[in-house]
């Protein structure tokens, strides 16, 4: 069944949860994905004396599930990642499930220069400023964090189990490495912590999309794909040809010349990677509105194997709709947007120290063949940012595949997921959990209960629970 | 016995050295204490994207114990602090003894802004140039470490191990708690990681001080001392009562105002608070030139209990005189320098990070009643150094008494240092060591071997070099 537009999928939830239909007896889930904004006052600079500047960031608030007579109740924080706080509230129902369960004061705290958090309002990204980029780092915003959980401590004895998915993932585990005394576990979910320069094959993502792919629908599919870029190629090389493709996906703003051409088939890669990482059971709207396992619905599309240029054509602009609009709401395709994600703010961050190199082998993916290379990245960064990217902070910092000293850390992955490439596969330790998800997306398992899930999405929700109320306990 | 003078404390040494009288066969003892100097570059701002500055650190480095054939060569890696590195490679024995047992390579890194690593030259400390002293912080020390480490290891597998005493035993400890992946452990002798405010009592260290006096004589020590504020006080209060001062402890600069008094009696208490941290066994010159055992010295010249203000400044001055001309070699007396530790920095680092509150119940110590008073203390910071003190930073970042989650530090203390209030004193759990010398002042563990060395001292080194070998077994 697909749902075919994104407010069913709310009304959906909605129902599933006054149904009742979830794990938990006696839930209360009218309180579910509700909050107050709140803001807290953190200092721009946590790490010199130089300026004594502050800003305020946002956090979400629910303490509906808390049990007021617990001194100890648990707080579950969210370590919000590149986007408005409110939309990962929206798409991390497994924190709210076990917010019930576990009774505990629900924050989700919203990142630095994302959503409304900006230090410097709406001249944050004025890049000729460029101390107003400065203090956009991993380093400066787990400080806030720390700062808040202190401040909504107040001097109580209450466990904080950080949560979070992908870069927020990231975030949760790395907290807890630095801030252990504050933070008592960290359910780091698809969290790529290797994907940094050597540490990790370059080509691992692209070949995890494309192995999704290939077992969607069935192998026409890659092979559609592996023939389009040449075939774009080819028409993107006239006038008439850039004509056909605009017209053919029906963009907002034709392609003009070879600069357009780039954008858009840099863009269509980007949409194939967000389908493998978004490929979730059931309809979603969490990078952009899209059916149960939009790969599938992609592939379905392409399952012929077309001989002639217009049905490939016609093919892949069906395709990529699944994608692009799924509502059929969109007059027309605009490629400055990929997904509901904040890109602007991620992109200065992949050039200061989110450094994770992407290339691919065309022979072995459905992508066009990519050389990592990192002189032409940080010629990018600073064109672009006045940035000049530090590719080994994150290593230096974190440890890269050193993580034996890590404990209270659950790393989840789902295999097919294409950041599970750079993801924590084998604990160093005995209190550092892995659990993988063989068949599961991004993040798969932070996201609500859904009938749809399948069975090692819910095998991995208990064991994550169970560990949770483990930790919690041992406070 | 007592030598002398600081040379003959130097030749002592040598001759134990040459002797043989240590504790490992086949010793290189010729290799001790010897070093190259190096330089190396790091960032003067780690941790923002605001500038791209760079200036050297010094760093001491001796490979002439490594066995050549070992690939897994430890690095016993000595965390630099407030002073010329070369005062802490000269009083950190134990290292030197301990890189012979374990054929290590032996790096002491000087501390940004102490020493000949001054970022910017001679106008490091021009406070009107804040954005000078901006970047004097626990953290970008660690990260310069960290970054040296990295150089060293040049990607080989080197276990680590940091050494510090004092605040360079904070800097160990924290090191290995946020650099796991770079240090396997570390020796974190006598260092106060708890006098920091709100969670260790402010009069602890002057009650330990007075109890190292009341103890190291007869109890007419500390009545002398304690009466004495009250004569400086009536002396200090009439032109002629200031000579009487002045020439009674031949200063080089008489006492002409209040100022300079209260200079002189801060100047005194420092002394003695100086005096029990280096309450060594054995003559040394680690903070001045000193006898063995040189608060029994002091309380010698105040065994009998004065009656006459005359006979108690004379008592006072020779008493004072063991710390302040030892080797006699003074024509008088400057009170504007009382260690060789490099005060002007760390009064720096005070007003920055390093609060350390410090108070006195006049009742209870032979110490002037003083109260800590935090805004009376950031207000002088402010005046002096344009820095408002963050009182909450080291604790929001290391954890305070929250140090469940350390492992692989072994904190050692001295009961009679009166630092050892401030130390870690009970294990978190059973990967941190706690290892307590009753007879042991600042950081005794930490010196060179010494046949005076009270029987606790030589357990606990012998316990330390344990724990290290298995360290270094264990990578």
């Amino acid at each position: 069944m697909i749902l075919r537009d994104m407010g069913e999928a709310t009304v959906r939830a909605a129902l599933l949860a006054v149904l009742g239909i979830l794990l938990i007896a006696g839930c209360d889930c009218s309180q579910r994905f509700k909050y107050e904004i709140k803001e807290f006052q953190v200092p721009l600079d946590h790490f010199s004396f130089l300026i004594n500047a502050t800003f305020n960031i946002r956090y979400l608030y629910n303490d509906s599930f808390v049990d007021k007579s617990n001194a100890r109740t648990p707080i579950f924080f969210y370590t919000g990642n590149e986007g408005d706080i409110e939309l990962f509230a929206q798409n991390t129902g497994f924190l709210w499930e076990q917010a019930e369960r576990q009774r505990a004061l629900v924050i989700f705290a919203e990142h630095r220069y994302y959503g409304k958090s900006l230090p410097f309002g709406s001249s944050t990204f004025n890049t000729s400023l460029p101390e107003h980029l400065a203090y956009f780092t991993v380093e400066q915003t787990l400080e806030d964090y720390a700062m808040l959980i202190t401040f909504l401590r107040n001097d109580r004895q209450m466990p904080v189990v950080a949560f979070g998915g992908s870069y927020g993932g990231m975030l949760a585990a790395w907290f807890r490495m630095k801030y252990p005394h504050l933070v008592n576990g960290a359910l780091a979910a698809s969290a790529p912590v290797l994907q940094f320069p050597g540490i990790t094959d370059c080509d691992i993502f692209y070949r995890i999309v494309t192995s999704v792919f290939q077992n969607a629908y069935n192998e026409n599919c890659t092979l559609n794909i592996a023939k389009s870029w040449k075939l774009f190629e080819t028409l993107g090389a006239s006038e008439a040809g850039k004509k056909q493709i605009s017209d053919a996906f029906h963009l907002c703003n034709a392609l003009k010349n070879d600069d357009d051409l780039k954008k858009f088939l840099d863009y269509v890669e980007e949409v194939y990677s967000n389908l493998a990482m978004v490929n979730y059971p059931y309809n979603s709207s969490f990078l952009a509105p899209l059916p149960a396992y939009p790969v599938r619905q992609v592939c379905y599309y392409l399952k012929e194997l077309h001989s002639t240029d217009a049905d490939l054509l016609h093919a892949m602009s069906s395709a990529l709709a699944v994608y692009t609009n799924y509502t059929q709401s969109a007059k027309c395709l605009d490629i400055s947007v990929n997904s509901n994600a904040d890109d602007s703010g991620w992109n200065i961050q992949s050039c200061n120290q989110m450094v994770m190199p992407i290339c691919s082998n065309g022979s072995e993916t459905m992508f066009r063949t990519s050389s990592w290379n990192f002189k032409d990245y940080a010629e990018k960064c600073y064109k672009n940012y006045r940035l000049t990217p530090k590719p080994y902070d994150i290593i230096l910092r974190y440890g890269g595949r050193n993580l034996e000293a890590a404990t209270n850390i659950i790393f989840s992955n789902g295999l097919l997921d294409p950041w599970s490439g750079g993801g924590v596969l084998q604990a160093p330790n005995d209190k550092v959990f892995v659990i993988i998800l063989p068949e599961g997306a991004h993040h798969l398992d932070l996201r609500h209960s859904d009938p749809a899930d399948p069975p090692s999405v819910r095998d991995a929700r208990d064991k994550e629970a169970a560990i949770i109320a483990r930790w919690i306990q041992d406070f």
